[in-house]
């Protein structure tokens, strides 16, 4: 009973059968070799357009700190939610990688902006202004940091908003698949569709070893080459792509990546329930992804913990817990047992 | 025929096992897997001390630059080979992550340091004068980029000169199985007893998917805390590690490292035997390891070409080749055919 | 009657005076020249101590920057309240010279960190969770953005609890000379026997041409070499450095720097009763330095505006006025006759 | 007789005065003052053309690298003289301005570039190779770092090479006023005519307190608000311009730095002449400027420094001796009689 993260979760077997497979003959290496170029293909189809550039990570932090820093300059700024992810949990990751720029916090419920706070935010930046670092990205996380989904109609709203104001729009996905399976919205519609033109795609917390996948799309594509010098002297052009993107097509390719998504999502679902049963439960968040936030009685807490469940204390007296590919339905049995 | 590069080849079977052994069960993130608790005892046996602290990363060039970046302050040097990776071949990733440190590039024959522009290197250094630059660090590399490897007595001195002086001595290990094979010596005569105080110990190129391993020896243990804020702000912290310790296991012990290492070694010197058995080809540097750098007749490079055999032009119209774990002895004999 | 700000007005004449008499006779540049050495008794004299080092810098931001850069890592923050210079008005300096270090903004009214805030957020620090960027500096601002006084004994237990959290306290000292004519209080009092270990201060607003003066105390001597290096590679380090000296002299010499500010002060003081007498002006913050923030009726505006008066709009609808050195009562008196 | 270098002389009296004729009256404040704009002009016609933009800094230091970071991003590099004050002397700041970048030394006697260094380094540039860093910027020096002076014909002709390789050509002029003098060439000749993108005008060694002008020509311009942006966050944007704008004035109008960096040049002429007289003096370099590169005779140095020259010791076993604006005949006469 695991609920620590889920990154504590094993791969799927299949990204490591994919791995063995491409483990044979030589390739050239920095992402030149026919896996990668199968790659292209499968997300070509996976996006519904050819109109992208690629760059594959083994980290989300790299993932999302490379990706800003090809937009935001060292004088600017990038907006996101207060308890994002590169805000609170990348020691300054956004900040090192564009060489000093600033993130500028903002809030709203359920870690997702508010549009006020938004739209206040947008109307302030003046680049004529010496003093003060204008912003240039906005950053949008989906699935959030508190486990809500953001529906593709606001991205899209956000989008439009920045894009207006001249901004670039990232999205990082490190759980957009459990934001498609919770929204219904195809990865295109939640991405170019809605006007992001970065986006960090995850795919290590929905099961693979290692593996996030930066997408340039549209004009945002011009930056390609700055994305590979700027990986390479990060440390992130790894010699034997061909790894990377083995993990990436066993994902894509077939769709495994939402399958895992959806048993995450669905168990997650079932053990919110499962612990709203008892009256002194107080759920934080709607659970639209594979990641619960709630306020427990404490007996209940102290149940859990001797049954051996792993979770996270939260903000406020709250905990986190999160599913994954491979939590099971006996373990939601296990825990009805225990909620009482 | 690919000698391209030893990342062109594929990884050691042994290693995608390892890995795909250790997928199972829920482990905890970021190192703190009991797959890295095992890797931690065999590194103490194959280092043969228990006086080190480490830290994995996928990359090399990461590898390196974290290293340096603990040691060299943002107003410090670093010196090195004017021919070394860190300063021709990482698109400026030690300036990047030391905050703008600079390299003091040093000649010397077959890419290893002269001695004498080492002393005066270390003797030019003046912390007091502001306007300079004050060197922090030696970055020594062995196996060389010109594929010769130093002596464990000439480390020794040249870290003894370094250290006399007050600098941190680092190593460069991204081809040290082939330097150790080569000359008999052992981890631990050729890193901490050579007084190497970290050491960058590289597998990927010896057969792992992609695997570094950063080592701090005696006080620069000290530095770990800082390594590891620096490894997660550069995005080198994956959260599922156990398959990089896995990949670290599975080539150090039983010690399968070495055997690729000598393995690509002895084709090395095959190679470089069979090419000098024709009049024109001159031999530039000792092959010492998995690496020839030769002058070849225009007749020989374009047999060898029209075969298929890959190889990359280098300094003033000579070439390397490399070899590696899989390079077999029936392309030693297609390539004896080649060479007439 | 230009209330825009106090660097609009011209420096006191003794400021130039001084300059001008240093200027014959060859003198070491970079600061080893006798009129910085005649300085640092003064300073010594001024500060009550010899407990000190310093450096002069011509600019608030690069004096702020730099100071905090010798305390915070790249991989650490900086605690300030969020509506400080260095957090709104110093275009990311402290992010540039840290080398990616964060501020981390705290609330409280009146400019001033509000306790529970300041507690909680010392609280949090956890060096060893490496995933968020613990604080390594406390910085507060005296006078602070709204033009209030922190009072010495704020200041000291705001500094005691920093310091018992393992943090350095800074003191942006831009406009200290009206705080310490508001509360009587000593410079020494201010800042070394506060617990402050970096004290930035600043004598252009008050005065001179351009001249801040960052003083490290006690153990934060230690942090003089990396001070002056940082300086030095920021171009922070002009080689007549004896002008620079001239003007500290000139103003902390004999005391000017405090009748300036005495005089600033008296002349916000009656600015402000000026108009309040009108019942549509709303005086945001009590006037405690040279600083006024109020809401005014749009009559009273307009007609301060077409009378010549310049000053800027603030937050939320107020507006910002600012006197100095030179402000006459005279300009008081014309005032008196637009608010009715 | 003080020879140690042109900045330990005292400023011109003509420049003080043209700060304490600004000195009243109030102004706005970072650049938008009355004397900053009168400064645009005269500019304009000491520049002969209209085709630029400019910003003012005190330091020679800051000058370069703020110029140099607008052109070369983190990932590229400078090419510039191995012996070049940005390479030497100037403790990083390019590296720590420009996030990272590098710079690559060329060789080349009297501190010029050789050509053919120059031209092999532009051959090698391939942005498409992302393990190398390619060079964006060609940085020169008028006065080089010898003491000799650039031939308008030959700036212009490494300018061509450097434009037509897509690079952007940045001039440190930190005494150029000392080889227009040499060679008779007009500052338009030297700068704009002659391909320089960007120059940085330096007056402090000429006379100024501390005046440094960064002058953007022709397209080059298009990066303004960077540099404004990048010189805010760098602490190089004092409020009160007026005075830094002052010291220009006085320089420029009416030709005064022209003058004195005749009278400097005619003195470090004579001053070569007298210890050439000295059979054990050996002149390193041909004195085209203000700087004097000499091995003497042990007996002489002696003689010198016990009639209190001061000199600094230079390369293997040499001395520089630097006159300026106040160096007078008198001097050389002492000297003669100590040269015997």
């Amino acid at each position: 009973m695991d609920f620590s993260s889920d990154t504590s979760a094993p791969a799927h077997p299949a990204v490591l059968e994919a791995m063995a497979r491409v483990n044979s003959g030589t390739e050239p290496s920095y992402g030149n070799d026919s896996v990668s170029k199968h790659l292209r293909e499968v997300l070509a189809r996976t996006l519904e357009t050819e109109d992208f550039e690629f760059w594959l990570c083994a980290s989300g932090t790299a993932s999302n700190a490379l990706a800003l820093s090809c937009f935001c300059p060292p004088t600017g700024a990038v907006l996101c939610h207060e308890e994002s992810h590169i805000a609170r949990d990348e020691r300054g990751a956004p900040e090192f990688f564009s060489g000093g720029g600033k993130l500028q916090l903002l809030g709203g419920k359920g870690a997702q902006i508010d549009e006020t706070a938004l739209r206040q935010a947008l109307a302030a930046i003046d680049h004529g202004f010496v003093h003060e670092t204008p912003a240039h990205v906005l950053s949008l996380t989906n699935l959030t940091e508190s486990g809500t989904a953001y529906s593709r109609e606001t991205l899209a709203h956000y989008a439009a908003l920045a894009r207006e104001a001249g901004l670039t729009v990232h999205l990082d996905g490190a759980r957009i698949a459990n934001a498609l399976v919770n929204t219904g919205a195809s990865l295109a519609e939640m991405s170019w569709q809605a006007g992001i033109d970065v986006l960090c795609l995850g795919l290590t917390k929905t099961g693979a070893v290692g593996c996030e996948i930066i997408i340039l799309f549209g004009e945002a594509r011009k930056k390609a080459p700055e994305l590979r010098a700027r990986a390479k002297r990060a440390g992130h052009m790894p010699p034997k792509m061909r790894y990377l993107s083995a993990q990436a097509l066993a994902m894509l390719d077939g769709g495994l990546w939402l399958d895992l998504a959806a048993t995450a999502n669905q168990r997650a679902k079932q053990v919110a329930d499962m612990l709203c049963k008892h009256p002194g439960t107080e759920l934080l968040h709607a659970v639209q992804g594979n990641e619960i936030f709630v306020r427990l009685d404490n007996k209940v807490a102290d149940a859990l913990r001797q049954a051996g469940a792993s979770f996270y204390p939260w903000l406020e007296g709250s905990y986190r817990l999160v599913t994954n590919w491979k939590t099971g339905e006996d373990t939601v049995e296990r825990l009805s047992k225990l909620v009482v």
